[in-house]
């Protein structure tokens, strides 16, 4: 709290999304107490350190607020300020905090100059995962013969994860049992429905694709897709593909072309990677040979071609909003091969200037801080610097979750090392980068979050509580609203359970509470982040926009109460409780006591006095 | 002493040169304390994490050897292990240390696998930097005139930093002179001899070219270029030259074509960058056009020609050894472009097909790490890592020296906080390219060591024992070994004197007696390094080669016995001071005793047990 502070919110930069050339204004809050008596900001155009005076714009009761202003000469403009007077004469606040000794630039705050900036509407979205085969089964269903690889199954049934079974067990769900139960959906509040692949395959996975071509006749085929699309559309909803850029399915109508009769002389030979006349393939797995983005005519094709993959598919023509890109760590990289921010650059321009209202989110399930420099995908899944923390103060101690492929579970930390790590990944990927990516507890890839916290389901309450108050978008898995376990990803995509009974209502309505404490603030929607607490069982911090803020205390246990100093919260003493029970306000101290694990959310008008970052004209 | 180590050097790594593909064994060393039953090591092969058990390859008397294989999939290769069981269940190894949580994959281990390893001479060097105007005249520069900007001084003159001076006051320095004192150097022990530049300019710092085709007849030309290299290889040294990729003089030849009559018709004109019709300079400075290595001609002609400036002055037909690269993190950036990482790739690959065994630098006052993938510059000039660091433990409190450009002085730190921050830095390059940059406590551009550290020159031994104890290639400047003073860069650049009775003796009986110490030993010249104390006042560390261990213990002040357990260390009793006096070694305990500034060095051939590790065949 009593920590100089900045971030990329809209509280302390004049403009978001600058462009190249513009001139941006941006404040430091400095607490008073810390005596600083100068302030410089610190940028390196050209890859030059330039140091810049920081001018007091004003000074309220309890903070100094200095403004300083950076022109974005580069895409990317990283930088940090420098502190001085008061005791320590020199400290660093980047985006991991106060640093008393030089750091390197890799926590520096960015400013990402764009002509496509991400899509407005995907700041205050929340996503909700579906994995078509076990939503939800229309009635048109029963009247399709299952695909030939198919195991079928019936709703009820068990999953089957043997080997053998794992990726072939159908349950028949299809688009427009999604469009049927869209309801459920908007009840819970979500407003985007993200769809894991629907493109044909011989997997109920579908990430082995035959074609890009056409929607999976077993799921409906192109026209449910349209109704599902023109129904979500008709209640304000948003809905993603899901495109494998790395690899398609061996029965994909490209490498039957490259294989086949005379394939060696197609163009399409050329679209995978072929060592000692023999493919590769992901991971090794023969069913799905990988891409090969050195060519030209497949990124012609994929990206820029009107009815190629991306495009075809968005807008008008195809109605999706925006993809999700399966395997976007590993596209574009073999051996001594890597270009993959020059795909993910392709894709994001090309959706820029056809289509600049769709999203593009790319998954990354570990370090992805070096691979979302600002003018690729415009987020990516931030299992690194939120799932996996949150999982570690979470977890139940006595079972052993292993985060995917990894030999060991997951440690059971204190609020410290959670807050620690997430500030440590996050802080190296620009504000917009970061409120563009899915934040989440879990997908179809791993354990299910329920499962995953053992016997007391409040500290689900807790893992949505961070989901839904933190920037980033949240996505949550089709079925976590309603306590769907399952041990490890495939073990969790079980079909969702449409007979309510079988549902955690309790849960269902900490979700809808959540989502709409979400959606009904500003603070929470678009502010920006200052932590103020963590520590063993507790966590708490602010969300600040301009008009509103909000105090956010999560506890995964009861705890000693923890008191803030309500000058440092002028305006609290309005407000109200947007989740959970309201705090203790005094004279002097806001007092958060916790009787174990529970989430409170309290929001106010600030009224601290604290200066707005004035937008420039554009020259 | 009781941490898991591992670095980059032979001790742990059995092949620092990989080629793609190559399998390298790697070893970690796990004290029997730490109780870890497991050890996995993390790789990220096509940006996919993975994981692979390492086995017990021996156990000590006090430490449990791990080994892992890790193939070199792409031309680097990050790697750190996880280490399970004990009491924390999951702790990180990186080039940081112990982490109990996730971290970013920056400071993982690095192999870098390359066709063009740096050359092998380089490891061992000491490098002297001279800047050729002040350094020594010879008899033949009295017959000179001098050129017409020069403002000539006398050697015994000031140096006039008054802005209309500073680069025009003319001392008449020449190559000669420094040829006929390179008994000074070779008696100091330098063994490198890196000019400032020596192409003509309009500037006694020669930054400036007005061509790279000549050395300067000011200073003896190209004749007494190849005389000095001729003396220096006769006495086994080598020679670096200067090269500013970034920017020329006004006056260049090329750039009096492009802004000639009809030169915006001449390819010259595409070597620098228009911007409305007229030309973009370095920092603004107009004396100093910016080059456009967009051009593929230009940069054809700087890199790949055979009469081009890097290969014109290497090896036989110019006599350099290598190049050290000015404003290398500025070249190639411009607004939207940024080609840095590939001009530094394309001059290390022509310097690696037709000059093996040349060496290339680059200059970097800030934040290198994201500037050495390892592929381009062998290494950097380690101001951030290590200078900075240093300058932060050893300064004068109460004088104020900036660092270059930053508006407040250096913190004064304590020891802690230094070794922090050397490791903040050095973790995120690999061992390769850290071995093969230049540490320094000062350069030709900042204040003078001896200035620095204020009233009591003991605290320079402290200065050049760390600069001659640690990993990379060490660099002094002319004049440090001294006692040389100046406030800052310009003011430092005093003529040598030659006049011995001005010399501080002493010191330069440090400086020599360091450099004898390191050339002695394997373990300083090419061991790893083991961080055992840092508090305060003192530092003390590990190197380590496979046959010789190096114990360094640095004191700015006076402290308190520092004791460290004799069974961690095997063999210590077997040892010599290699440099400053003997700790005590008693039956259990080593103790460091310090009774103000001071250097120690101790040698012993390690009696730990642990294994080598082992070669594989390439296959």
């Amino acid at each position: 709290m009593l920590q100089p502070h900045h971030d990329g919110s809209s509280r302390y930069v004049s403009e978001r999304n600058p462009r190249l050339g513009d001139t941006v204004q941006v404040l430091v809050r400095v607490p008073l107490e810390s005596a600083v008596s100068a302030v410089h900001v610190r940028t390196a155009p050209d890859g030059e350190q330039r140091f810049a005076r920081a001018r007091l714009a004003r000074t309220t009761d309890t903070d100094a607020w200095w403004s300083a202003t950076i022109v974005c000469h580069n895409p990317v403009t990283n930088y940090r300020f420098l502190l001085s007077g008061g005791p320590s004469k020199y400290a660093w606040l980047n985006g991991t905090g106060v640093h008393l000794r030089d750091v390197p630039d890799a926590s520096d705050f960015r400013l990402v100059a764009s002509e496509q900036p991400p899509p407005h509407w995907a700041k205050g979205a929340v996503v909700y995962q579906i994995f078509p085969d076990r939503f939800a089964r229309s009635e048109q269903a029963d009247r399709r013969t299952p695909p030939d690889w198919a195991i079928p199954a019936e709703w009820d049934d068990p999953v089957d994860t043997s080997p053998h079974a794992v990726a072939h067990q159908f349950y028949g769900g299809d688009l427009d049992g999604i469009s049927e139960h869209l309801d459920h959906i908007e009840r819970l509040g979500a407003d985007v429905v993200y769809l894991t692949p629907f493109f044909p395959g011989r997997s109920n996975h579908r990430y082995d694709a035959a074609t890009f071509n056409a929607v999976d006749p077993a799921l409906g085929g192109d026209a449910a897709l349209r109704r599902l699309t023109r129904a979500a559309h008709g209640r304000g909803m948003k809905v993603l593909g899901d495109f494998t850029t790395n690899h398609t399915g061996v029965t994909h109508e490209w490498f039957e072309t490259a294989t086949g009769p005379g394939g060696k002389r197609t163009p399409e030979r050329d679209f995978y990677i072929w060592e000692n006349g023999d493919y590769v393939a992901w991971l090794g797995v023969p069913t799905l040979p990988k891409l090969n983005h050195l060519s030209n005519t497949l990124r012609q094709g994929i990206f820029e071609d009107r009815r190629g993959v991306v495009r075809k598919w968005l807008g008008r023509s195809g109605g999706l909003d925006g993809w999700r890109v399966d395997v976007a760590n590993m596209t574009g990289r073999w051996r001594a091969v890597d270009v993959n921010h020059d795909v993910a650059r392709q894709m994001r321009a090309t959706m820029g200037r056809h289509h600049p209202d769709a999203l593009v989110v790319g998954e990354h399930f570990h370090d992805y801080t070096t691979d979302v420099p600002g003018d690729g995908w415009h987020g990516v899944m931030n299992y690194a610097g939120f799932c996996k923390p949150v999982w570690t103060w979470l977890r139940e101690p006595d079972d052993t979750p292993n985060f995917l492929g990894a030999p060991v579970p997951v440690p059971v930390l204190d609020a410290r090392a959670v807050v620690d790590t997430m500030r440590d990944f996050t802080s190296r990927i620009s504000w917009q980068a970061l409120t563009h990516s899915f934040n989440l507890v879990g997908s179809h890839d791993v354990t299910r979050v329920r499962t995953l916290v053992g016997e007391d389901a409040r500290l689900v309450d807790v893992a949505a509580g961070l989901l839904l108050t933190m920037p980033s978008i949240p996505m949550l898995t089709y079925g976590d609203e309603i306590g769907m376990e399952g041990t490890f990803g495939e073990d969790g995509r079980r079909p969702m359970p449409w007979d309510e009974s079988r549902w955690d209502t309790r849960l269902l309505d900490v979700y809808s509470g959540l989502i709409s404490a979400r959606k009904a603030s500003t603070a929470l929607r678009h502010g920006g982040l200052r932590w103020v607490h963590a520590a063993d069982d507790a966590i708490v911090f602010l969300r600040e926009s301009a008009d509103e803020t909000a105090l956010v205390h999560v506890a995964r246990a009861a705890h000693e109460p923890i008191r803030l100093p309500v000058r440092h919260l002028a305006g609290i003493g309005t407000g109200r409780a947007a989740y959970g029970p309201a705090p203790r306000i005094g004279k002097r101290q806001v007092t958060l006591p916790a009787n174990g694990p529970q989430v409170r959310v309290w929001t106010w008008k600030p009224a601290d006095g604290g200066p707005r970052p004035r937008r420039r004209r554009r020259t």
